[in-house]
């Protein structure tokens, strides 16, 4: 499967896998992914989203896919705890971003991103997207859970679970409202972990509660442990298709500084993935990354985690996709 | 009128001017100036218009107002040129933020400005406005040329006279195309300075040419010198109202890197000076300062900038109420 | 009690409550409360101490209370762990600054911040203060404990019971000492919480054990863990009134640089938070953050984290505020 | 020729020009111009050359190209002065970076460099190259200089015609040196524009100076002015074939920051722009910009610059070209 | 022992201790020790190794050691765990940095790291270094474990047993396979702490493992805790002869930034400090602090814990030689 | 004169000049000179005076001198225009800090100044010092003119002749004030040039002018041309003793970010240099830089800057010198 990330360059003929390269060297794709010509043969589609039209407070996610492909240029191949390579498993690629028609309505680019994602699972592509600010979740919801409700794993400071704002009932703050409404996810097989901080109302933890999500607040995972969290969020999403979302305000200010709206008393990046290595073998159709807003960021240390969480999700999806293939 | 800048405290009882103290204390209104309880005897209106909405590349002028009002407590009063103190001429106060209905809606936010303006405009109170991004001059146009079209003077990067593009026919490269179409603009008592930076298509350059504006490209700038700038820039607007809009990208990025869409080659912030000194006695009706963008500034210059050069408008903007109030 | 909170604007003459508008908003008071115009009915006075000339080290503390009144906006009601919303326990808001006479003799300054702190108590509102270097606490203490010693609960890198240095015995290092003296704090009553490196002598640490404070090290605080933390801080102060002072420096140099005398190996804010949250129900008289100094921060980080531990804070306030009132 | 830069998307199979989407979208390529796949009917080819290891000083330009690639995203096509579009006049494309065997042997990675250059040179495409440090410009003349010496524009604060330093005689400052020894560019028709800063010895300003190249120092060009210095630029390098290279430190630190030996009192960005715009019509066989350092750039203006005046050399390379084509 | 540490002032004649001066005062040396005129009496040697030829992605450790040296001015003396003062145990002085006689060849640069460190050995000082890239330690333990070989303790990210690559067999990824090689260290009492990150190929780790190194991953440290580790070291190394290497990257980028191969999910300052207050009474020959690159640290704290790692670092020797001269 | 700049290891027994090794190597003492062990012999000191106990603004030049050494250090031997070695017409070192008795009071700290000048003025060393705020330029001049007053070239945004404010007289803007009351300086042999940005009173402006100093505005500057400013210089100080002070906010924010109280329009670097090349010749027998706030500072080239005005002027002291030497 190797010269599937193989490029062979115009000028001196030769080819090669630039993740082999120094980090610093050449164009830079998500994870130095091949830039996909076509989907065929494809099974993961790295796909940009750099949308921030949606957001409540700080802005500049749209900067968001370009500099998690720029610090993706660290990652690399075979994982330090499972020894198994997710580029060996599947066929990886970058797919680009999704093209808006227009940057100034909501639902317009939510539609943009749909048909977008639809095309992949048309194609039995799994999309693992980089945003982009957190509404991009109910469009890729809309194109993914189409066929039937999915399990939702959300690690993130806040529920985003709130209603109409400012003229908006599809914000940043409300995708996992708008996606139970539309019967794309199960609230009793989702699971939000590390939501915090202070709110106006208490409308959207009041929402996720009465739906049936399980919320654990920070203060309870500093209660219950990370072996505790893992075992819950396995109990609470099943056997089932499941969605990840991986909002970066999930993580700490001192380990992600640059998102839209940060809370002090989150996750470590290890805490962070401790609980995706605790989620292998369960059925991920797609997964994203948001709220990378690299004009807030210091030393790209964010997107720098962005990009290495995305890594992480990559070896969960790999391995649904080895067990989807093996029939297990 | 002293006694209009004074704050008195709720806990000492004393009253002071917070000019007069050390620049970084107390609250951070424009230029330290009273938040204003009414309009009432009021001159000049500081008002703040945080929207970003209507960006085409990096967002986060939204953070601009408050940022500049954090820098513009390094200003003070007497301007070293005139010896006149625009705060004895005039009285000046903050009256906060345009305050938006939607986020997420251009033409309802430019609703909003036009309507917080107009109020202003009734009261007889001259607006001096940070923005927000270049889109923000339309709707404050519209509340300030309602009664007849007005000269511009206009510092800038870009002619922001391109038409609809991504789905937005009033994103902030159009809003003085748009102004014409309105009769708010004399495009032939127009003058646009620092025009730099290549296009995709000519389209915004030829319109404002075509309509009769005069565009000085910074290769125009460099060849002229700043006193051929300044007398070009009188002879066109001639005797009437004239609004002046400051874009903080005409300026270069090394003197204010943080903007949406920094062209390098720009102007110094002494030869933009230069050409605000330059225009005193002019019948100004209002302006802006707009673009400053603090998540890409370096050092807070850019905000200090748009600070400074918004104590220099308002200093033509008193000159020109003590004129008109003494029938001059 | 939700009127005390809006603003009327000067320019629409419409009314609400800043802390419900987007975050970028309006002028950056503490939390968006509103500008006290009289200390009348209110409860807790949010005070900025602009202050720091009486560090031994990095200054810039003078530029703390304004930029924690500027990531303040990020925070807002409702306590997720308690449900309970201080702005509505308590009329809260911001007083301003301490105005000082001089800046160039500590005890001026001082005298002037005791000065203001003891017109609140007089005025039976209490002051949470947001500094400025740590040396304020000391008049601070000399306003809020004149009746009666207090007991105190710190969280610190330093003990701060250092005696004179370099011509001053009211520096940055010696707030808690000079505290002792002056029958301000009861030792015994007193714990410190987060001390960690290295000292030229060992005199503040052996004054702090040798007046009876309990001294928890870093070190002591890995090993026990944050539970026996609160315990300990509990059984310490007892149930007479309580003092805290929060100096930033107490929590990692990865979560809050932006400080004078940085020290590795420190509390995260999670850690903090979890304390602070042990500590309700105690009988809190006053309280401030100190020590945030923006010219050294990165991403604003500090002051977030200042800002949120003054939240904190003032739920710890409000919570003792209702149950005085209650008489419990 | 435009479909020459459109691309197709694999996933919705629409296809566009890159270059007319917002700038914060899809792979960064120089310009977002095509990444080539063959050199069939190439005119100029963007080359990056991610190499520092020659430096004497700061190091980081191996990360320029990348960074470059990411701010001339702001880059467009039409440039005001001239009015055309280099764009339409050539086909332009991202041949990718220069693949280096070691990183540790300057000697084997200039010849990885001239080998790739070489390349170009015989299917007769002319490079654009965006490096790395100053010693790039050596191999690369290897190979655009293989068949007869071309004249010199450099723009540059310093000579680089040092001899042997700390063990090597093809360091970052030594490449027009060994440029004049190997018979690559002819000294007299040799121009080193914006020389400053002081020097340990006088050999590198005597060596250019004797062996006949005309060296402007900044004292130089601040007396002469800049149409001064266009004229004897263009006496200079006469008729023939010229190559320019063009170090960033050329510019002033104010402007270009991020870059490994920053010598204060350059040019600014607009004088830089101006020498390069009075260069129109000489006969440009290549070109490169050099030094740019993004770990040392505040703002990301040193790239922002770097790139406009790589756009700026394709301007005069695309004219050149056209020339050529011409018969002209 | 204290006059060591004097410094007379050329101007006033008056001496005194810097250390005990304001922490921005005077020239940066180590931790403000005296700057060696010989070795004479000397116990402890301070270097900087201002090297980083062999990184294989972002550069900048050639900037460590000065930018450490400025931080280190924020170290005291007396430890706050121990209550002993390693310059009260040894005399210790800053010996100035490795003169290079080439930059451009790394075997060259080893040899003279080697022969310096070699004088030191042989003048029965103790090396305490701060780089550089992570190479140098190999020429350190050429000169350390010339006699015999030593066990070795490495926190780190990586565990640096790489092979060839890019054309070294030496560079930075490598130094403890080519120290096994040359029976510098004896892998069956070496430890690695804190390894994580995905690779290529996982020859280095094997490398590790199947020489008997004993290596704890990430996910090793999380499950065991930081007791454990410290037993497992103290296990693993036994009672002989012991060199300590800290590659700053073993600790997380939140903590520690400014590095070449940031990987997240790393150790805390607090938890890397707990590992080393667990080590005490080793017999330690020499110890390191490697790459801390000031060009991608942020508000200096990586460099800060570099400095305070140092402190650690001498602590553990201090102890040793005290051991050592008193024969227990 | 060569081995007064060697420094011998104490490893290795090797000698060389520290300034002829690579920039960042070794210790940083401005430029690389020797830290002196005593005064005999020496010419020029190069002085750091870490104080800023008489800001009104943003603090921080405590800690210029450190970050001005680090930066010098990227500073040679031969200046580009008079190809003249200040390093060889005299004897240069750098002697240190001045020491300060107590940090909190200015007088005092003032004191300990002039007393450590005066021991130079006494032995007959020319003073070149790092500030620091402008403050200091007053004990400085106590030193100096203790004989007679002397001439004063002060390059400056500001005149620094102000009286007292918030209960200091010899604040950072009063030191020239305080310097002709004393008779230290001769107000009509005084030019001040580059002051601008407005002002609460005009108090310092009209003792200036009063007093009979030449005081240059920027729009003076920018009206005359350099050349025309350098003439009246000249013109105003004539043939006696001149002392320059140089106060960084001379010079823009662009250029110089890293200061107290930034004003936009100032200078250039070059605008800088072109106007002290213009002054050689003249008899300095003193000369600071001042107001390097390396906490405000971006990408270091404030301290830059400040590093290389240092340089300059120690040409042109070293000129001074050979006049002074040679009875010319």
């Amino acid at each position: 499967m190797s010269d599937h990330y193989d490029r062979t360059s115009p000028v001196t003929g030769e080819s090669g896998d630039p993740m082999s390269e120094p980090r610093f060297l050449e164009i830079a794709t998500f994870m130095r992914a091949p830039l996909a010509k076509s989907l065929e043969g494809l099974d993961v589609a790295l796909v940009g989203v750099p949308y921030d039209g949606a957001v409540t407070n700080r802005p500049g996610t749209r900067h968001g896919p370009r500099e998690i492909r720029n610090q993706s240029t660290n990652v690399r191949r075979i994982h330090p705890l499972t020894r198994t390579d997710p580029f060996e498993l599947c066929r990886v690629a970058d797919v680009g971003d999704v093209i808006f028609e227009t940057l100034y309505d909501i639902e317009t680019a939510h539609q943009n991103i749909e048909d977008f994602i639809a095309r992949l699972v048309e194609a039995q592509v799994v999309p693992l997207t980089a945003g982009g600010d957190h509404s991009i979740s109910y469009p890729i919801l809309r194109a993914v859970a189409r066929e039937r409700p999915v399990a939702l794993i959300q690690i993130d400071a806040h529920t985003d679970t709130w209603d109409t704002w400012k003229g908006s009932r599809v914000h940043h703050g409300a995708p996992f409202r708008r996606a139970v409404e539309d019967g794309l996810i199960d609230p009793r097989r989702t699971i939000q972990i590390g939501v915090r901080g202070p709110q106006n109302i208490t409308d959207g933890w009041d929402y996720s509660e009465q739906t049936g999500m399980r919320v654990l607040f920070m203060h309870d995972v500093a209660a219950m442990g990370i072996e505790a969290v893992i075992a819950e969020a396995r109990q609470v999403v099943g056997d089932g298709p499941v969605y990840l979302t991986f909002d970066i305000d999930g993580i700490d200010p001192a380990f992600a500084p640059g998102t839209g709206t940060p809370e002090i008393g989150g996750l470590s990046t290890l805490e962070a993935q401790r609980i995706l290595w605790g989620l292998d073998g369960l059925d991920f159709v797609g997964a994203d990354v948001v709220e990378v807003s690299p004009p807030f960021d210091s030393a790209g240390i964010t997107a720098l985690a962005g990009a290495s969480i995305m890594y992480e999700l990559l070896n969960l999806l790999a391995e649904a996709i080895r067990s989807r293939r093996n029939g297990t």
